[in-house]
């Protein structure tokens, strides 16, 4: 029998239960986007991965970041790791595939996926970790409202 | 006789005075800047033109954009033209030269030209015209210490 | 009666025929396009122009830019102008459309309009105009074919 | 007493050697890197990483990385992470230091600490790991005078 969303959580810190919320996108890579290597600039997957971020919150966490922020919560990147797998070239269609669970207590990571639409073929992954923190920047803990919006869409 | 400072702001509405600071920078173009026709993209040319009212600014006006933004003058940009004139690879050394003037009561423009350092080909040139606001984004008056500084400064 | 394509495009020297292609998309503000002033910063206005054409040539044209680049012909920025009309924060969604015609006999000229998607409230308008060379970056005449594809999806 | 260079080279695999490369430049922020959060936005950090590692390879190896690639030897980066530390406002001044060394056989690793140029607070620390490879993108041995180079320059 499957345990209730309140007490999966719960057993989080047991390592049992995985709160990750998933989410595909697709988006062309731009000109501006490219370097004289002729694929794209390595700084613009932190660009791309926000984009991934920005829509799986609204699809699947039913509140968008900008809606998040206009409650007063922020959330910083504190750290990033990226691997670079192969090219993309100006106007290729890349299929991010972004996956968001809590880290921590008080921190938020996205796991995030980029290939070739077409082939699959990988283009980039890594992950971000983004802490919690109000409009002054002073750390928060999650609010437990977006805790249980966490857990209430979580498959 | 040279008319004084005041005077001649004074007049310019017929014409006589060009109310004009220049200043010169360098700057190397960076591999991010760059795209796969092996140039600059051409927003770049944007940026760039901000680095030149940047120093302009602050080693000509005797205020730098930032202490005046912390003094809740804002100089948002309403109209910029560009014109391409020869391109500029990475690495390439370019020279930013930027003339600032009132423009009309309530705007100032910046007229700028970039060109490679070593040979003095041209690369870009065009301008901004920017409004005065203050931290919400209303139009405001060139504040009358802003215009005495350009006038105090103005050779 | 109207005259027929080639007739047409023959007569535009005369002024009475515009040859002008049209096409709309919409846009979601990035996080990375906005500055402290909150609002987008300016050069990004260029790389959403780009965005518009990159579009309309894919839709309307009938072949891609990065298909014409494949064919050795590029279409390097020559001038752009831009006026900044209203701001446009992270997340909110716009509407760029974007109008191409000839501009004299050897350039292309896109005429783009941004603005919020909802309300209809102006962003940005301005244009660019872009040579036609080969990629070596040496002027070339537009290609017979190009031209030809300009009349046929024009109504 | 200290071993000649080749030998140093050689004692590589046994952790003995060290072969660092350090340099240190400044830079300010510019407005277009800032974000309506107030601080430079993430995917900066890899712009100034970039800086640090142009910086490093001109004044400290002898060669510049433009040089590198006419030299058809290209460093694609294939690895990069990034711990955000604390903030950076427009126009601050910082301090980007740049630490070089072969990673592994085939590999160029870039450790970077970006701080403020007066107090010294940490804003960013992170690496960059690179390949070698060919204008075709083909992995590539790091070629041998540049390992000479390395050495020769390594105190």
């Amino acid at each position: 029998m499957e345990p209730g969303p309140l007490l999966r959580y719960r057993c989080a810190a047991f390592g049992r239960v995985t709160m990750k919320l998933k989410d595909v996108i697709q988006l062309r890579v731009r000109y501006s986007e490219t370097d004289q290597m002729g694929t794209f600039y390595n700084s613009r997957a932190l660009e791309w991965f926000e984009c991934g971020r920005t829509e799986l919150m609204r699809s699947r966490l039913g509140m968008s970041y900008a809606a998040l922020e206009e409650k007063s919560v922020f959330l910083p990147l504190v750290e990033a790791h990226l691997e670079f797998q192969g090219g993309a070239r100006y106007d290729d269609l890349l299929r991010i595939t972004s996956i968001v669970e809590l880290h921590g207590r008080a921190k938020l990571r996205f796991d995030v996926e980029i290939a070739h639409s077409g082939t699959g073929k990988p283009v980039v992954r890594g992950y971000t970790v983004h802490a919690f923190t109000d409009a002054q920047g002073k750390p928060i803990r999650p609010p437990e409202w977006f805790v249980e919006m966490l857990e209430h869409f979580h498959k």
